[in-house]
């Protein structure tokens, strides 16, 4: 079969492969829908996961079965189905423990196009299919159901991690496509006032559509600053990360944020280390508590989001910005994400 | 000064009473807007608190301080002021525990019209101003405002009592203004498909715009065969209560929710015992976790409800039927409570 | 194969039977120590799971691994095990939610001597052994390492559900082998005084050595009266259930326990349903929050109780009072629970 | 009156003082004990607070009430009483979101030897006696009733914000008179193997005595190596630090507990930026949270813990190394925590 995959570090294309082989307990799936995401720029190009080589690229897809496994007791060939990007192994100690993100050892629950083949590809391989695909449900349109692979799970595990309750004021750092999910997420999770932090017109102009109540542009001086400027001084309840930097946005980030706050990153962090500023951190002893996490995946996770496309509470689609109908685009699709043009937020490739 | 009052149980009227005086932590507030409450019905009509006699009633209200004690440091006669229905003691173990509510005993925080006289007064007391009222954000209107007091907080609380998560299934029993409130809650928490019980149409259609999904009317049948019957026979995953009766209530809730699930009461029970059905709860073992209580009340809750409205999340403004203008017409609006007419939600008398 | 079975509602015996086949996921397991527990009684003469015939009984046992489907990857024949008389499907969307015990329906997690043969045979079969077994550690004695099966993971999943938290003050109801770890649990949780309800002398006494600082017999009168005498009338934090009626217990857990605070359940109730005094519960808004459940099974939850024997935190072996030696002693243990005599708190049968 | 100062950074000595003065609210006390503690050297010759003039030392102290303020209902002169080091504003709308310890302003709980004298002198106030106060239970030795003030209170917060479970195996890291307690409360939490970091003779002895199972000493290689190999790679649940630094400590602890685990800060930070290591924080997503709070005060806090000493849960004297008797003695207390003597754990003085 044919699928888009990193060649090598730096180094994308078509590369031919195997279809592959489906276990007991799986699925093959062939993709009806994709996306691409910064992550897969992040694999490539800056060495996220180590080398790879000749690996299909891609975990954020919407597909159709065609091939189940002879313990697959809930799907059958021809069933539509959302795919997480994380398929954790469900009887995992670490799933046991409530984290089956890091079933098998720390972020191992992500598999595609980490630890196998991506969703790139003409076919792609679905572990414990049972557990972690759901119905696609009926009626929705497809671009959409893509965004619940990665974008809306990640985006509203910002909101979780965080905490958001009712009359929190939030700040959302960052807001390409994740950072607009955890706008929406925080405000349909009861934020009042809501700060995202973004220069791009049209991220910005989508930010406002999901809730945010405020913009705040970092080339008009320290975001911290302003947000502080804007509670009269005392910062915010909560603070999601969604972009930035590991030495700047967190500090920026507990500096912003109340004593008893929370701070929910859901970024991937690329260099450097963390820092986190001492004085402003309470010298320890601020209860300013800071979580990170990858996206929850699985089944139930997938049934729960989309229930709320699906129930009027959330549209996705706002922030597709660019539809591409056909595999072959899909290289032309990730190299806007590469690229990032301004009138970019999110593309969609449509099988 | 004059007051609408319980004079004795089954009776009310005008009554003179004295100016409450103020203690160095308190405020005298004069009454800008109010509202009647089916709880000042509970506690004339049926025994709720006890034989009460010449205490008057009411326990919503906005207005204006006129007085503060010398420890007051925040406000001073001339502040327009929200004040919450449930006004704790903060010093008080209770409170230290996270139960302001029950400061000095269960539901002791409140206070008004059970242990002092209320709202319905050309003054009312307010305990440890600094902490128990908040500023009347500015542009909000009067109506708005004191929903803020009893309506909002306990809606919202049942919501958080049941512990809605992201695309949590939700059934809100009961949409009278406390259960729109609900409905509205959990739709701002995450809720997807919400389930609102309820017959008045009145109330339906307000429930939609809060909200709801669907209506369940309870005249069709038994209300968790309905829910049941909705979700392919699986429940929802959370119950918020907020009418009906002790005896029925509960077990429907029971009924109707999956294991793990939660129900969240704040429905005032004035008869019976409640019953859990055995089989239907697991025979004890379901983790169908039952949860009770009275809404918080105190300034932070204020605060942060009324920006919830400030922000444009919501708007409380919709259930608003009946607007009275002057101290006179607060028998009146109180009437309506009692004879609760086809086309009442919630009434309010502005000053 | 042989095994002790319930025969039919109300009669028990040995019969003879198919050795279980063993899938993909699953483990055939030799038992090397089992114990009857009062549910086996519920089973056999309180229809508690409803008619069964030809049901081998029991489901806690440690043993001996026979044999490994093919897509078992940590354990191998030779291997001894801890197994929980929970054994859920992990992959199952309750499993997703945290609730593994329901997986595939409310308390359908328990499988053995319910939906499948019990431990009470020569072999025994596990489901999905990789997540659902765990290493019997070194040195463990094998009447210890039964108690890990369901009295320790029980016991102390009535503390979970209370929510034990420093310095509180807590009552256990029921002083059986349950009762017993709930009250060990609860001392090893932080409980500062600790209450504990029952009467017999042998109970009482071990209670007291797992940490119970106060023994409450209700031969002395009316339990929760004498909690709240202890108490200054004020009630303990938490109550964990761990015996008693549907109609009686709750209302004096209800009774005894402060507002804000929580009772736990894990007694099977076996008739009537469960009444919680409404005043006492403030009409439904004091906070006292109702939980039930049925204890937390796999391997995660066998392997973390185990350390607390291993590190020298438990020693559940105060509360065998009965050890037998041989298969064929299955049945006069068994009876044992059924007769409770007063030496009795739990016997166990090494094979 | 007289007291024992921070004359001047770096600068310490006896010094002549008004009494001071009652408010409504509060209580005047005459210490019967007091101990003193690194946060006293922190003071004085780090600059923990800023530069401080002819301030009375020591938050640590257990007394006499000698004057009440008119508001003040529960305390009476002549009452003893435990005091805890911190001592909130309960009305504070950061004491209304479950942080007493920053009403105010961050960290500003914290009053004695910070915003206003210390209990080093022969009477020192105390703010809303009847919220921070609590009577000294009978029989309880002055000695052990001074660790409540502070070092008890702040060990187990550090796990309580580790959240230690059931069988968790945890590591705390530094072993003086805090980290004693917080051993002692992970193992009174239910902790299973539990890892102290520390390398003197006698904190090791005594961290034995209070639950550790093994003792880890820098001296012998990485911390985290240490642990890692103890557990055969796969780190602990929780870490709670007790002691270290910014740069280091924090490093160590991310790098040794596991994906999902917890990381609760308790030890005061006096330079650097604390550094959370990118990789093995999982990227930004690993679910590691880092909490860090000063300890909860206030009445039922001290009521609550000292429930522990009473019931016979915790006996904090054994950290007790060094106990004078007389208030003159003060300054050589001081200068022990200043030194550090191989045989000091904590000092005391009776007064």
């Amino acid at each position: 079969m044919k699928g888009f995959a990193m060649i090598a570090p730096n180094q994308v294309g078509w590369i031919e492969k195997e279809r592959p082989t489906c276990g007991p307990l799986d699925a093959i799936v062939r993709p009806l829908a994709v996306a691409p995401c910064t992550s897969d720029i992040h694999t490539v190009y800056e060495g996220a996961l180590g080398d790879r080589f000749n690996m299909i690229l891609g975990h954020e897809g919407v597909g159709e079965v065609v091939e189940v496994g002879s313990l697959v007791k809930d799907f059958k060939p021809g069933d539509r189905v959302l795919v997480p990007a994380i398929t954790p192994d469900w009887g995992a100690v670490e799933s046991q423990a409530g984290y089956s993100v890091h079933s098998g050892g720390m972020l191992a629950g992500w598999k595609f196009s980490n630890f196998k083949d991506g969703v790139f590809g003409e076919f792609f391989h679905v572990n414990e299919a049972d557990a972690n695909l759901a119905l696609l449900p009926e009626g929705m349109d497809l671009a959409s159901a893509v965004m619940l692979a990665d974008m809306i799970p990640t985006g509203f595990h910002g909101v979780e991690l965080a905490d958001v309750q009712f009359g929190d004021k939030v700040c959302v750092i960052g807001i390409g496509p994740v950072g607009l999910m955890a706008v929406a997420g925080a405000a349909l999770r009861g934020a009042s006032d809501l700060y995202a932090v973004g220069s791009r017109k049209i991220c910005a102009d989508v930010a406002r559509e999901y809730g945010a109540t405020e913009i705040i542009d970092y080339h008009n001086g320290d975001i911290a600053e302003q947000v502080l400027a804007l509670t009269g001084g005392k910062g915010v309840d909560k603070v999601v990360i969604a972009g930035g930097t590991s030495e700047e946005t967190f500090a920026q980030a507990v500096k912003m944020v109340k004593a008893g706050g929370r701070i929910g990153n859901v970024n991937y962090l690329g260099s450097g280390d963390v820092i986190i500023p001492r004085v402003e951190w309470g010298c320890g002893m601020g209860h300013k508590t800071i979580a990170g996490g990858l996206m929850y995946g699985g089944r139930l996770r997938m049934e729960k989001l989309a229930s709320l496309i699906t129930s009027g509470r959330l549209d996705p689609s706002k922030m597709i910005t660019h539809t591409f109908h056909g595999f072959e685009y899909i290289e032309e699709a990730l190299m806007l994400m590469k690229n990032k043009p301004r009138d970019l937020i999110k593309p969609v490739v449509i099988l």
